[in-house]
């Protein structure tokens, strides 16, 4: 974690419980400093569903997080807490219009993501460890998602969105799709196509936080 | 992750998703290293409930994790998936051997682990970003894992036993109790005495590795 100015990056580690033990110490954090009117965006990596997922392509600023099955995204005292996820929309919007789609190498797409709690079956992955179901339970897996409008799968969404909603931080989710789930379980990428592709949510952010640090030169 | 002769380190982050990535990764490699006989082993921190938790106490090398709730560990395809947890008794055994009662700053105690998915809410703290309970509420969670025999509460277990399991590896989980929950949500060790108390199950579990290699010498 650094301090940088007014912004706070910090790294969360891979799955709900990792994120969501950041979350509630930075919010404490956040509330012992005395900070208001803060804006929560987290920036990753994820994997999509359909055609529009390519090299260049950039994922959406999440709009709606949608669970296929029902799991408690967190209990408390040993019981299933309900924690509504809400995006800010004005932000979504806001941070979509620093693309552009002249210059950037990426395109921005506003969608639903799964959030999965687990990155092989979880996800449908066939290459775990063990794998429980066929290429075409797989298949079946991923028309569902999609008919239910699902662009997207990563791990982090579900508690970014509800716990900064239950502290009343405005939350969004910005992710570069590396892989169409569609076409195979893992990026095809080279180091140095990573490494290009994983800034593109970075770049956006970056001129988003400038524009809200210096509104009238952006 | 670190390669030390026949021994693989590694780290594997907070919760359940983070360690079953690792540990997929992990099985990959060993299968396709050729390895066979392995014995897997978690070694970290945990919270305890009762009065044998103290300062200079070694937790259970865990035999029974229970789940309170019953949330899926894991999910396949948006399905939850049932995965059997089991510990290898034997191992648990072996590694309570290497212990010594009058030369060891810790105690060694066999225990039932209750596996959360959460570290405030998920384990009845109340000092997260937000608390939707009560005191009271919070011991009566207490008190009921009691009842069931629970002796300490950490978040990865369940994921390291029953994804061993599930590819025929052994394992057991040594944890050392840095916080006797009944008393308090953190630990309230100096940084010299978290260090030296965090080395606990290594040093335990270094030994065990030891009489392994060397079973004539040990």
């Amino acid at each position: 974690m650094y301090f940088v100015f007014c912004v706070l990056p910090s790294q969360h580690g891979m799955g709900l419980p990792s994120v969501a033990i950041v979350l509630h110490e930075v919010f404490k954090l956040l509330q012992a400093a005395g900070c208001s009117d803060v804006t929560l965006i987290r920036v990753g990596t994820c994997g999509g569903i359909g055609d529009y997922c390519d090299l260049l392509l950039v994922s959406p600023c999440t709009a709606i997080v949608i669970f296929y099955f029902s799991p408690p995204a967190q209990s408390a005292l040993g019981q299933p807490v309900e924690l509504p996820i809400a995006v800010d929309q004005d932000l979504v919007r806001d941070i979509c219009a620093c693309a552009s789609d002249t210059t950037d190498d990426f395109k921005v797409k506003v969608g639903k993501t799964y959030c999965a709690e687990d990155f092989y079956q979880g996800q449908g992955r066939l290459d775990g460890s063990f794998c429980d179901y066929s290429k075409e339970d797989q298949l079946r897996f991923f028309n569902k998602l999609q008919s239910l409008g699902v662009c997207n799968i990563e791990m982090e969404s579900a508690a970014v969105l509800a716990m900064a909603h239950k502290v009343g931080v405005k939350a969004a989710v910005v992710c570069v799709v590396l892989v169409d789930r569609l076409k195979c379980d893992l990026p095809t990428l080279s180091v140095q196509e990573m490494k290009t592709v994983e800034n593109f949510p970075l770049q956006l952010v970056i001129r988003y936080i400038k524009k809200q640090l210096q509104p009238d030169n952006s």
